[in-house]
């Protein structure tokens, strides 16, 4: 029998995906699961991309030019120009959902043995596109009790080495909600300037952001032009992630054609996901004003909610759906299977993801968990009201 | 300004997309272009796909499950099944196209500087995933003057090495449309078996088979089931290129799961697309029958067409949608570019591939061309005309 490659072998493996079974059994047992552990929201699509796959006039579904419909990247420069963002339709190559910009990203700026510096917790997935890549990820660890901001920007700079490529932000951040200042971004620009490094920017959280000021897009610092790639998607924004459509958007002519090259060998976005994003870009201002009011709703009730259970530390976070909160527990781990398969509150019970597989330091996030508040806020207060009432009897109680 | 990496330098650009701006300009010259170059088929997508997709009642177009729906995956066993290969649905990992199967393949299977072997001339894009993956394509050549047959078996076993990993087939073939016949796979298996190989095989086309046999899948080989990779698509069969689903088939149950691993960093093959594809599952034999007849009209018409032209050598394909000739002309590249700059014939011309980009040998090819029989037969006829006019006042004849 042939072998598997050595990153086949060590791939990470989902850090909710081992909880599933667990999810199972406890529905089979008559118990209901809250999930707070995905990134799917329950949100509807905007009916206007719903209708215009449903309103689709083509009898060939064909291929999309490999870099998107030259409409779409039109419509999506646009966009960028309403957020603040001036870049041109050419230096927009449309992808597979964001996780294709990651992926072409990493391939086209790194060797393998290269080193891209992440502040954790981060996106887990980050881990596989770098090992798919043959890059090291060098985590510098945000803190729990700092709310999560940027750590200073000495303890980055003494993790940069001669292999380091490219600082990797995720703003607002999945999973931490953060979202950082104009200071934090500028002291990220030195760095990046000052080491000659990429930037890459997971920015499909930017709709979702609670605080009266929007969040900065890294396109928009200074002289960063050969620098930033910023990785975007409609999976989040429009709710719709099964459309698998993002964009990797950079205004490195070079990194762009690299890019392409790579785009080309898949031959081309999808085609039926393009019709709808590109519908999505006419949703009105009001859809994105009552998904937001109702995410600040959720979050307001979950952060309240878990702040009052004694020993839970929960910052507020600024963007994006999801919390890390620290709870006081032997192991995120163990209490998150121990709840769904011993613990209901009258048949209720929650899914959450340990917080540890959003660290790439060992040990770091054991008794944190991610909690996502995708759910109604009667649903979000009584998954607050479960997590109260196992952690007064969880055995592995710290 | 940060360095682009090795293989974003190294990628291979598109056979046919240095030709495009030619093509543009001919078309601006009020010229007609034929298009003879490309895999997108003219025939349209099924009635039942179009119209699951205009029926969608989905109000959230949510992620799929990262190897795709549990429905589709069970449609698809009852579709291998029908064409005598039994898998089962834990057996089929959905994918964003053929494209995705084949890179999560090189990503699970292959170290950096392991090898596949590949007879030449090749889908050009097996040398840019190869590449990503740091593989080294070695090929294997094919002639023209056996019809594209495959090379003895001797001349196969002389080129594995220790870092020989696989075998990768394209059955029917893209580009020639060879079809391999039993004994023909049957060698394969003993080769790939001796030296403990995976064999990966691309058979996209499997339902564009011309003769009395069916193109027999790798999968119905004995023996194989830890060695066999199967990878397929809904692009052609369906001409639902833009759909972006295919498929990865393999019984080998450890290397199923390495590819589940690269399969949830990216999340989920497109929603959409597999609802398209679900349906058309249900696509009537009718359907594929009136194909087949035009195609077969098609090709007929094209190769007794170049045959009939003096120098031409042009073997008929058994299957896809393709032909490789080989023409009296010092470089299809400079044929290929002069036809669209600088002829035509009562304002028509053509754009076909030159075949050297099908080729890893270096020099090989370069006095043959891949058409592609994707217009209606009277178009085809036109072509045929052009080239034979073409090649009467072409000044690097040979």
């Amino acid at each position: 029998m042939p072998r598997i490659s050595t990153k086949g072998q060590a791939m990470p493996d989902s850090p909710i995906r081992k909880l599933a079974p667990y999810a199972v059994a406890a529905k089979a047992a008559g118990r209901k699961v809250l999930h707070l552990n995905i990134g799917q929201p329950d949100i509807e699509t905007p009916s206007v991309a719903l209708e215009a796959v449903r309103n689709m006039e083509r009898t060939v579904i064909e291929y999309s030019p490999s870099d998107g419909f030259a409409s779409y990247r039109e419509g999506l420069a646009d966009y960028y120009d309403s957020v603040g963002v001036k870049v041109s339709p050419d230096q927009i190559l449309v992808t597979t959902g964001g996780s294709e910009a990651l992926i072409f990203a990493f391939q086209a700026c790194f060797e393998p043995g290269d080193e891209v510096i992440i502040p954790e917790p981060f996106y887990a997935n980050y881990l596989g596109f770098a090992m798919s890549a043959g890059v090291k990820v060098v985590p510098v660890t945000s803190r729990i009790e700092d709310g999560f901001a940027l750590p200073p920007v000495a303890e980055i700079a003494a993790k940069v080495t001669d292999r380091t490529k490219a600082i990797l932000i995720c703003n607002p951040g999945n999973p931490t909600g953060y979202v950082y200042t104009d200071a934090e971004l500028e002291a990220i620009r030195s760095l990046v300037l000052e080491h000659d490094l990429y930037l890459f920017a997971d920015e499909v959280y930017r709709e979702f952001c609670y605080g009266d000021i929007p969040p900065r897009s890294v396109l928009s610092l200074d002289g960063l032009d050969d620098h930033v790639v910023l990785m975007d998607s409609v999976s989040k924004r429009y709710s719709m992630c099964g459309a698998r459509v993002g964009a990797l958007v950079t205004r490195n002519a070079a990194l762009r054609q690299a890019c392409m090259r790579f785009a080309m060998a898949r031959l081309s976005p999808p085609t039926l996901g393009q019709i709808a994003g590109e519908a999505a870009l006419k949703t009105p201002r009001s859809y994105f004003d009552k998904v937001k009011a109702s995410y600040v709703g959720r979050r307001d009730a979950l952060i309240e909610g878990l702040r009052a259970i004694p020993g839970v530390t929960a910052p507020t976070p600024g963007g994006a759906f999801y919390a890390v909160a620290k709870l006081p527990i032997d192991s995120s781990d163990a209490f998150c299977q121990w709840i769904l398969s011993d613990f209901d509150l009258d048949g209720d019970t929650v899914m959450m993801a340990p917080a540890s597989g959003f660290y790439a330091t060992p040990g770091a996030g054991t008794d944190e968990v991610r909690i996502a508040y995708v759910l109604e806020e009667s649903a979000i207060r009584r998954a607050v009201a479960v997590i109260a009432a196992a952690l007064k009897v969880y055995p592995g109680r710290s």
